[in-house]
């Protein structure tokens, strides 16, 4: 069985920056990816911000000749922007929401209205079953008060959990996807720790590419460069992991990035830089077993981690969900001293007209809205806490698990 | 091997209709469910509708001797309800919400805010790894048209899948829950044949209860008798199901329910019956192999008939997007002829003052609030299209598989 030839993969992943009416020359970027997709055959393909279904369709259509197979994850009141091309057939696909993806009043980030997900397609290629993973976690708008830092921590465990869960008939698991998270965040170590999955820059024999294989950096001209001051070489935000499960072993022979401005055009395929992967797949005689690949000890500190953040979490939420509440009461409160009011002129308790119609009205309305708003962000973070609390939960059983493992 | 002894596993499954506030004397029949668990000791419990996490507390409290091993699965707004009691360690849990639960704004039915969804424990009694699965899907109102069909649909197809996926290393598959689905409804045809998932009911050697296994029975005090007047018998929605999936056998010795008042007392334990069943578990020498169970061409009339009845949400979500759409657009023009009329008047255009103010401020009122209703509104049923759009495209491309398949 040692004798097996070795499977050659090249894998592409690129957080497009194809946001409707909001992403700089869009359509002349999707072109672009598009043509040098076409002309640059990879096996697989991990899309993630491809938010408009158009382009999609666009993608596929130019596409249908070298990556057959395709599939779009909806998800979310604009799609989960996540999409897959693919050289071999797609078996099956799954999606999975995160519970948790930032809050639906912070419209300047919007990161809520994408129903952040992972998306699953399994496929076979020289009968080795792949099970592909392709996801986007919540951004992060601020390194030095990350407010959104537990949702990105849930999200991790989450994605950590639906790999572990989902993998076990699989022999390669790959991840790719826009992390947002640097390489030594709690959340990535997590991830990696949790699932066993390896980093595909670490690993790679060779690499080519931006400097430390950053994917966000100051030389394309689509990033925010006051956002990347701290990071003079930029940020590694997106990544290609992955990891053999049976009795296959994976190499990563190259990593390449690209380096900002496509070759021969004016401009990058997108604020994002593409990640690309050559892996060796060689089937062993016997079988590797299901390792986590990291000693425990080290799981159980970064398993506390991630944990202590989440209570940091469900702390705020509570504290966000007790403030609606008494907003809640106080715009009832106000309604019903007004309905006393209006009731007490009616009856003729007061001489005359006690306060002016309009601002009197004006009041009420101003109450109802108020009442409104704030019950919605109540029961919001009502659900914020149930979701914090869960993930907690779920990271205590994890730790005691591994405590009492002989 | 095929000398192993056999495993004898009792579960306990019941819709605990435990909703604080509303649900009739709640507190007496959790106290009662609690008793009964502790005298007559099953191996692994079931609950569905422990909204109350004081309940759920109160619960593993009094159990904690006899069933040392229990989770809740939290999410949605009150909870998801579901619960596990097992005298087996707990090795491992996972939480699916189901991408469509109904409608936020038909509050008299709720199963909204109830963040409808599957909960998974995996946990290993004399070296055979159990998948056990606990669900409440979207309650059934009104049969003759039933409305929540394409949603239930959607959480029956996104239930089988989640099984499919995430049950690969199990030895035998466990499956609790109130389907809301009649043994023949085309949801459940879909859950069974895509899992190949068996009915303990159809499959026990012994049956004692209801007649029929039924779980919602016109003899229960607490069933409303109108809405089961065309079953005169009752009807069949709580489910025990089951599949060995490696090399093992899994037998279904027994199955039983209550039948209304609870032994002893005046008042049964819920508005459902209870299904317990004894399963008998034994290794085989060779594995079995995972097969579905079901005849392909009767797989993909099932798949079909649900894609039909999935495609028919679809186009209601889309004429719901489409109505919501176009009232965001009425309401915003109201409010700019309000504006324009308002800056005519600042202008001096209009003579005099050409509406009263009043009504001016209560129309504008009125129009900003039919505005962000029915951006809402919009915004859910383009999430609505979303989901349906994709499980469409799920089933269409497993109806692609399974006519290739040699």
């Amino acid at each position: 069985m040692g004798g097996d030839p070795t499977l050659q993969l090249r894998i592409f992943d690129l957080n497009c920056w194809a946001i409707r009416y909001l992403s700089k020359r869009r359509q002349e970027r999707v072109r672009l990816i598009g043509d040098m997709l076409r002309q640059d055959s990879f096996d697989l393909v991990l899309l993630q911000e491809v938010w408009s279904e158009q382009d999609y369709s666009n993608l596929k259509g130019k596409l249908g000749g070298c990556y057959p197979f395709s599939h779009y994850f909806h998800s979310g009141v604009i799609g989960s922007g996540l999409c897959v091309f693919s050289r071999f057939p797609i078996l099956d696909t799954l999606l999975y929401q995160y519970s948790l993806n930032g809050y639906p009043y912070m419209l300047q980030h919007g990161d809520w209205f994408c129903g952040k997900s992972v998306g699953l397609i399994i496929t076979k290629i020289s009968g080795i079953v792949f099970n592909v993973y392709v996801t986007h976690l919540h951004a992060e708008y601020c390194r030095e008060k990350d407010v959104y830092l537990p949702h990105r921590l849930v999200q991790a465990w989450e994605l950590a959990q639906f790999i572990r869960h989902t993998s076990k008939a699989a022999d390669v698991v790959l991840l790719g996807g826009d992390l947002n998270m640097h390489p030594g965040d709690v959340g990535i170590r997590l991830l990696r720790s949790w699932t066993g999955l390896r980093d595909a820059f670490a690993e790679a024999t060779r690499f080519e590419g931006c400097e430390d294989g950053c994917t966000l950096i100051p030389n394309n001209c689509f990033t925010v460069k006051t956002e990347l001051l701290p990071f003079p070489l930029g940020i590694r935000i997106d990544y290609i992991l992955y990891k053999a499960m049976s009795s296959v072993t994976v190499k990563c022979e190259e990593l390449k990035t690209t380096t900002g401005t496509a070759p021969g055009m004016d401009i990058p395929f997108s604020d994002h830089e593409a990640v690309m992967a050559t892996l060796h797949i060689q089937r062993q005689g016997q079988a590797v077993g299901d390792n986590l690949g990291t000693a425990e000890p080290m799981l159980v500190d970064v398993v506390t981690e991630a944990r202590t953040e989440v209570v940091v979490g469900l702390r705020a939420a509570q504290r966000q969900r007790y403030s609606t509440g008494r907003m809640v009461v106080l715009a009832l409160l106000l309604l019903l001293l007004q309905a006393a009011a209006a009731l007490g002129a009616l009856a003729g308790l007061a001489a005359g007209q006690p306060f002016p119609k309009l601002s009197f009205s004006l009041l009420a309305f101003l109450a109802i809205g108020v009442l409104l708003l704030a019950t919605g962000l109540h029961l919001f973070h009502t659900m914020e806490v149930k979701m914090l609390q869960g993930t907690e939960e779920q990271m205590r059983m994890a730790l005691r698990a591994l405590q009492e493992r002989p």
